[in-house]
């Protein structure tokens, strides 16, 4: 393994034990020895990547960030229906936020915000819901009477209640609150000539688990 | 002014500072000290009303919880149809959370509360929620297909996603964007024979700011 390599193991280990620590007891409460301890570092190899915790929660919710990106880029919807692709994309978003505790971190962190907030995972979500909308509308495929910005409004509102919700009842992102939420939508949004092939539970991959489907 | 009248004054100041501390520094970094000067008053003061930290949090939130019950009890469309009920409700909700630091604080330490959560402000809303959606149903005003646990969901998580938004961009609870959720929503939910009689940015009163109308 290269040094490059190594060092960009170790700032990865880092990363996570610093998100499980936010987690567990928050920004506030976490220590910089606490970390580099969670990752099996020393505090000198700690400090090879960060200066501060907030060195360390920015390279947190920037890994959120790149999950978030990928996960836009992996759809298998890409060319499909744009409200399809929210749907998946929001369902997505749901998965990544219960199996991985730096997306989890990072929503939390972007929420929290005070001093920091160089990079906003929140406002890259809400670029990522206004992209899929804008092209909703070019589709033709909402109801002509609706507001993209009410649209965007309410996508962005409700998944980061969701995500909020889901710290104290993990039940707020199961397949099914998140489906039953975009069943209620599409009676609003989608034009009636393209919603009956839509799946407000996700496109349906080979090896998916069952999401939505309970 | 009675002793009892004293001691109440003295615990709603520490309340309020608390709320305002809670809000600028975050729960965690907060000091009785800090709460009890806050509020004008000597630390043997703060404690003949609270033990601790947590203590004080659970007065904040339980105050928060006052301020949601009076407001249900206040609204001018008790007898009215629900749907327009709940969305004055909502607009009251927001309204609150804009002026008053102590509903903020509260909405805030529920949204985060991992130790404590004695006293659930999210679960308030929730059941809140529950009830105008039940007799929206009953009055027969939603459209027969909606689903009332998802349109439950759908309220309270974009409500709480908009309080939580609203902590880094004060827009997110202006009325406006509050009346663009509900124009979306209402074209799903609300059956056609009682939607055009519906607000959705509120009932108008006498002497009421402009919310919403921007």
């Amino acid at each position: 393994m290269s040094q490059q390599e190594r060092a960009a193991r170790t700032q990865n280990a880092l990363v996570r034990s610093a998100a499980e620590l936010f987690e567990r007891r928050g920004y506030e409460k976490a220590s910089l020895n606490e970390i580099s301890s969670g990752a099996g570092v020393s505090r000198g190899a700690l400090h090879f990547h960060f200066d501060t915790k907030a060195e360390v929660a920015d390279a947190v919710e920037a890994a959120a960030v790149r999950a978030l990106r990928h996960a836009v880029e992996s759809l298998p919807t890409q060319d499909g229906s744009a409200l399809q692709g929210l749907m998946d994309l929001s369902h997505c978003l749901a998965g990544l936020l219960v199996r991985d505790a730096v997306v989890r971190a990072g929503f939390l962190l972007s929420c929290e915000a005070g001093e920091r907030a160089c990079i906003d995972l929140c406002q890259e979500w809400q670029t990522h819901v206004h992209g899929f909308v804008a092209r909703a509308a070019n589709e033709g495929s909402l109801a002509p009477e609706v507001s993209q910005e009410g649209l965007v409004n309410a996508v962005v509102a409700a998944t980061v209640g969701l995500a909020v919700l889901s710290r104290s009842d993990k039940g707020w992102l199961t397949g099914r609150a998140l489906t039953g939420f975009w069943k209620v939508l599409l009676q609003a949004v989608a034009d009636p000539r393209t919603s009956a092939g839509l799946q407000p539970d996700g496109t349906r991959r080979e090896g998916d688990d069952d999401r939505g489907r309970h």
